[in-house]
C-alpha cells in the first residue's frame, strides 16, 4: 500500500513520480550494469590489463547480452544483490575464451553504487528543472498578487499586515539556496564507484585511477580519487538536501493549508478533492501532501545518517539499508517539486488586493 | 529501487513478502470496500436506517460490482483518495433509485480505515503462525546445540565462557513477549471505522452504535464504543510492536554476524551469500537482512509516532503519512520473521561441543 | 541549551519537570546503587552464599557510606560508566574482610538497570497521577462546554458542525487507554536486573534465582525469570507508551493552536504568552509546547528502537543510547501532562453555547 | 540523566564538552542579548531612526545592565521564551526616557536566533580546530602504522588483505570534506536575524537593510537579505552536517570496536575501560561512544527536518523545537572529535608489520 511504488491502484497514483521511478526500475538497472561491465573491459584493455582482442571480441558479444532476470532471482536471495548472479550470466554470455575480459578488478558494489550515480545524475536533471518551473511560478504569483495584503501570522496568532509578496518570497527563497546547493552537490554525487573487491583497486593495480578515468568519462561521471564503498559522507549530505528541499516545500504546504481555512480565507484556489460525504468540501489535499511527503523524508534521512556506520572495507547491513531508502526518498522529492508547481498554479487569490484595504 | 516493493528484478525479490504484500495490493482494497459497503447497507436496513427492501435490491446489485481502477485515477488525484470516486462508480452502478442505501452515513476514513484493519488481521495471523515457528526453530536448535560452550563477550569483548543455550535463550524470550503483546494488541487494532464525516456519527443517530455492531460482527471486527479517525494511539502502538519485533530479530542478526566473523568462528552455517569477486567468500546475507529491516523499522516507526498529530476531525496530511509507514513496516516483519527462521535453520554449529573442552 | 536539564535560565524553565527530573539526578543514583548494593550483599547471604556475618558487618559499614562523586570522575571517563569505580570505593570502605561481600556475582549493567528501574516506577507513579489530574480536567470541560457548538473540520475545512464534546471526547479517550497500557506495562518495566558478568548469574549459582527474589522484594521491584541484559523490548515498548502519549497530547495542543485562530475563535483561553514586539499577542504557549514535545519524543523513540540491537552479552554502544534518550523521554511525557492540565485548566470557552445558535 | 547536560556524577562526565557546552549557559546568551540589542540601537541611530542623543544616553546605561535571571523565569514560563521579559527588564533599567531607543523594530525571535548563531560561529572555529587536530593524528597513524598488512573484512567476513594505510584513508578522506563543507556553511549559518514582528522589517523600513549591516558588522555576523525566521533550510544543513560528521566517526569507532576483538585482534589500543566484574576486561569504550553519538545525532537530525515546517510568519512550536534538538547534537559534535582523537592517540598497534608477514 506504499503509495510510492506499489502498485495498489486504489492508492498508487498518489504520490507516483513515473519520471523518478523509472529510473530505479529494472530496464535502468540493466542498462546501467552493461555500461559499468563495457566501460570496465574497455578501460582495462586501454591500460593494458586486458589483450585488446579478447576485450573487443568480449565487447561485441556483451552488446547483445540480455540478462535472465528470472534466473536472477535465487541468486538474489542467495547472494544478497544480483551482481553475483549476473555476471556469472555476463561471463556465460560471452564465452570461457572471453569471460577473463569482464568484470576485471571489480566487485558487485562498484557496479550498484555505479547504477545509483547515474539515478542521481538524471534524478538531479529533473529536480533541477523542476525547481526552475516551480521557482518562475511562484515567482509570477509573486508578481500578479505580491501586493496584496495579507495578515502576517506569528505563533498562529494574527500579528501585524504585510503583503503577500512577504509570505511567497519566503517560499522562493530556500529554493534558490536548494538550487546553488545542488549544483555544488552535483559532483559530489554524480561519482564512479571502482574499488575492487576490498576497495583499493588491489586487482586492478597500478592502473587503477587511470581505469577510473577513462571510464568516468564513459559513463558520464567524476572519477573520484579513492573509491567510497564505506565513505557515504556524500550520499548522507545528499538524502539531506532531499529532505531539506522537501522540508521547505512542505512549509509551503502547511501554509496553504492554514491559509485556505474558513474564517481566514487567505487564499482560493481551484480544484481541491471531493468529499464522499460532503459535497461541500474543496479539501486541500496537494497542500496536505507536501506536508506529509516533508514529514516523510524527515524521518527516513534519519535512516541514511544511521547507515553512514559501514563497518570495515563494505557492510552488507548498512548498504541494504541504503537501498530501502534514497530510492523512495528521491521519488517523493520529485513528486513533491511536481505538486508544488500544480499547487502554485491553483492560487487563484492569495491575500486582498490593495484596492480592497 | 525500494526492495519491499518495486519489481525491479535486481533488488526486488530480497526483502519481498508476497504474502503480506497481498493484503495491501489493490484486490484486497477491493474485496474490503466492498464488503465495508455491503455490511453499512445491511445495517442500515437493519436498523431501520433505510428501507429494507430498497437495501436489498441494492445489496443485490453491489454483488457484481468491479470498480472501474483506470477511472479512479483521475479522482484519487484530485481527492487525495480514491473513495469518492469509488463511492460514485458504486452509486451509479446499483442505479439512481437504490444509490440512497449505498455509504449511508459514512466517509472515506470509515472504507480506508476498515480495510486497513482487514489487513491488520490477517497480517497478524500470518505473524501469529511465523512467531510460533520461529521459536520452535530456536528451541529445536537450543535443544541441540544448548550445551555448547561459547565466550561470551560484553562491549565487544571476550568475557567469561557461556553456554551457547544462554544466548540462545536470549533470541527466544523476547519472541515469547512479542507474541503475548500482539494478543493483547490485536482486538485493539483489529477494528471497525464507522464515523460518518465528522467522527460522530450525527448522520446515523441514534442508530450508529447498533449499526457499528452490525457491521463488526459481519466484518469480524470489534465494533468500538467511539470512532477514531483522530485517534491513532493504538495504531502507534502496534507500530511500535512491528518495530520491537523487527528490533529482537536484528539483535539476533547482529550476534550471527559477528559470531561467523573468522576469528571468532562461534557458529557455522549452511549457505551463505557468494561475491561477485571473490570465490571463497561465505556472506551471513539473512542475518545482515535482519539488521537492516530493524533499522528501517526503527526508523519508521517515529513517523508513525510523527502522525499522531491528526489535527481537529480529519488530519489528510497524518493520515495519508500513515499510508505510508504502516504498510512497508508490516512488510518489513513479515521478511524478517521469514528470514529470521531461515537463518536458525541454516545454522549447523554453534558454539563448541562440550566434549571439545 | 537543551530546556529540558539545561541550567541556562532563558531556556530551562521552559519544559522543566523538576519531579521527573530528581529521579535521575546524582542522589537518586547513589541511592538506588547502594540500595542495591545492600540488597545483594543480604540476598547473598540469605542463600548463603557469603557468610552471615561477614554481610552484617559489609552491611553495617555500607550505611553510612557515602561516595566520592569527584573521584568517580575519571573513572567514569576511563570505564565508560561509573560503576567499576563506585565499587572499588565501597569496597574500600568496608574494607579488606569485608570486601569479598560486595557486589558478588553482580556487574555494572546490574546496577545501572536497576536504578533506571527504580526511577521509571516513581515516574510511573507521577504519570498515573497526573493522567487522573488531565482526564478529570478533560471531563469536567466536557460537562460544562461539552453541549458547546462547534464547526467540525476535517482536512483543515469546515465540515458539518458538532458538539464540543465530541472533540473533548476524542482528546479523553486515548489518555483512558494510556493509563490503562501503562498498568499491564509496569511489570514489565519495573523489573530488577541481575544476571552477573555475563547475564546467566553464573558467580551465583545454583541461588541465583533465589537471589533474586529477595532482590526484588527489597527493592520493590519484580524479579523476571531471566536477566534482561540484551533484551530491550520492555524498554522499548515503554519508550513507545511515553511517546504514543505525548503524541495524543500534541493533538490537543495542535487542536488548540488551530482553534485560538483569529477568523476560527473556537476556544479562548486566560494567559497565553506575550510578544516582545506586539502587545496585542496572546500566543497558545503551552498549546504549542505540546506539539513540541510530542514531536522530540516521537524522533527519540526511534534511538530507543535503534538501540534495540544490543549485541552478544552486553553493548556498550547501544546501552549508552539508551541513557541519553530514555530520561529526556521521560522528562518530556512528565512535563507535558503537567502542560496538558495547565492548557485544559485556561480554557474559558470552547464552540459556542447552544443558546448562541 | 542525560549525560550531555545533566549533572548527574554518575554520568554527566561521559560525553561532556564544557566549551561546547559554555556556548549554550546563561552567560553565553546574556553576553548574546546584550549585544544585539547595544548594536541594534547604534545601529537604529545610525540610519536616524532614533535620535542619536537618546541612543548614546541608552547605551550607556545599557553598559552596567544585568539581568534579573531569577525575574525572568515566570514571563518564560508564560510567555514561552524569555525575550519579552529581558526586553521589559532593560527597557525598565535604561529608564522611561531611553525606553524607546531600546528593541526599536525587533522581535524575541532577532534576539533568540542571532544568539544561536554567534553560538554556532565559536563552535565551528572549535570544530575547525578539532579536525585539523584530529586528521593531522590519523595522518601520523597511516605514516606510522600505513605499510602493516591488516585482514580487509566485507559483509564482516574476511576478504582479502589490505594495508592498514588503506582503511586508515578512509576514515581520513570524509573528514577532510567534512571540513571544507563546513567552510562553504559557515557564511548560511553565521547569519544576523533581523526581521522585526512579522519578519518584513516593517517597522525599520526603509532602513531595516542598512541596519542589519551596521548590526552584522558590529556582531561579526553576515547581513542576510532577508530575514530567515521560517527560512530554516541552512540550520537544517547545518544539523546535517554535524550528523554526517559524528556518522563519519562513528564509522571509524564501529571499525576500532570490530578490530579490538579477541580473535580478531587487528588493533591494540592503551587503556580501555575496566569492569565491575572481570577484572581482565579492556572494554572499547571510547570506540563504543563514538558510535554512540552518532546514533544519537542521526536520530536527532530527523527532528531538525520534521522542524522544517514553520508555519507562516513564525512557528513557535517548531522553532521551540530546534532548540530541544540543535544544541544537543552540537555537543555531540564537540564530544565525538574530542574522543576520536583520543582514541586515534591510543593506538598503539594496528594491523600486523610487513615484516611479520
Amino acid at each position: 500500500m506504499n503509495p510510492l511504488t506499489s502498485s495498489n491502484p486504489y492508492f498508487a497514483g498518489l504520490f507516483a513520480d513515473p519520471e523518478i521511478t523509472a529510473l530505479f526500475e529494472g530496464a535502468a538497472t540493466a542498462d546501467a550494469f552493461l555500461a559499468y561491465e563495457m566501460a570496465l573491459t574497455h578501460a582495462a584493455a586501454e591500460v593494458g590489463q586486458i589483450d585488446t582482442g579478447l576485450a573487443q571480441r568480449a565487447l561485441a558479444a556483451m552488446l547483445d547480452f540480455t540478462p535472465d532476470v528470472a534466473g536472477l532471482q535465487s541468486d538474489l536471495s542467495a547472494d544478497g544483490m544480483a551482481v553475483p548472479g549476473y555476471v556469472r550470466q555476463l561471463k556465460a554470455h560471452v564465452g570461457a575464451e572471453c569471460a577473463a575480459a569482464v568484470h576485471p578488478g571489480a566487485t558487485s558494489q562498484d557496479l550498484i553504487d555505479t547504477a545509483q550515480a547515474l539515478a542521481l545524475r538524471a534524478a538531479n536533471e529533473i529536480y533541477i528543472s523542476r525547481l526552475t518551473t516551480l521557482i518562475e511560478a511562484l515567482r509570477n504569483l509573486e508578481e500578479t498578487h505580491g501586493d496584496n495584503r495579507l495578515m502576517g501570522r506569528t505563533r498562529m496568532q494574527a500579528a501585524l499586515p504585510i503583503s503577500a509578496g512577504h509570505r511567497i518570497s519566503s517560499w522562493i527563497s530556500p529554493l534558490v539556496r536548494h538550487t546553488s546547493r545542488l549544483e555544488i552537490l552535483r559532483p559530489e554525487v554524480e561519482a564512479l564507484q571502482f574499488g575492487g573487491p576490498v576497495g583499493d583497486g588491489q586487482r586492478s593495480q597500478p592502473h587503477a585511477a587511470a581505469m577510473a578515468d577513462h571510464m568516468g568519462k564513459a559513463l558520464g561521471l567524476r572519477a573520484p580519487e579513492r573509491c567510497w564503498h564505506t565513505e557515504r559522507d556524500s550520499l548522507v549530505t545528499y538524502a539531506g538536501w532531499l529532505s531539506a528541499l522537501t522540508g521547505s516545500l512542505g512549509k509551503f504546504g502547511q501554509d496553504v493549508c492554514l491559509m485556505v481555512q474558513q474564517g481566514v480565507d487567505a487564499l482560493a484556489q481551484a480544484g481541491g478533492g471531493s468529499s464522499s460525504a460532503m459535497a461541500h468540501k474543496q479539501n486541500p489535499v496537494i497542500a496536505e501532501m507536501l506536508v506529509t511527503l516533508s514529514r516523510y523524508n524527515a524521518g527516513q534521512v534519519a535512516l541514511m545518517h544511521q547507515a553512514s556506520v559501514h563497518e570495515q572495507e563494505r557492510s552488507g547491513a548498512m548498504w541494504t539499508l541504503e537501498w530501502m531508502v534514497l530510492p523512495a526518498m528521491m521519488t517523493c522529492t520529485g513528486a513533491a517539486l511536481r505538486l508544488a508547481t500544480r499547487q502554485v498554479q491553483a492560487i487563484t487569490r492569495i491575500g486582498e488586493p490593495p484596492t480592497a484595504r
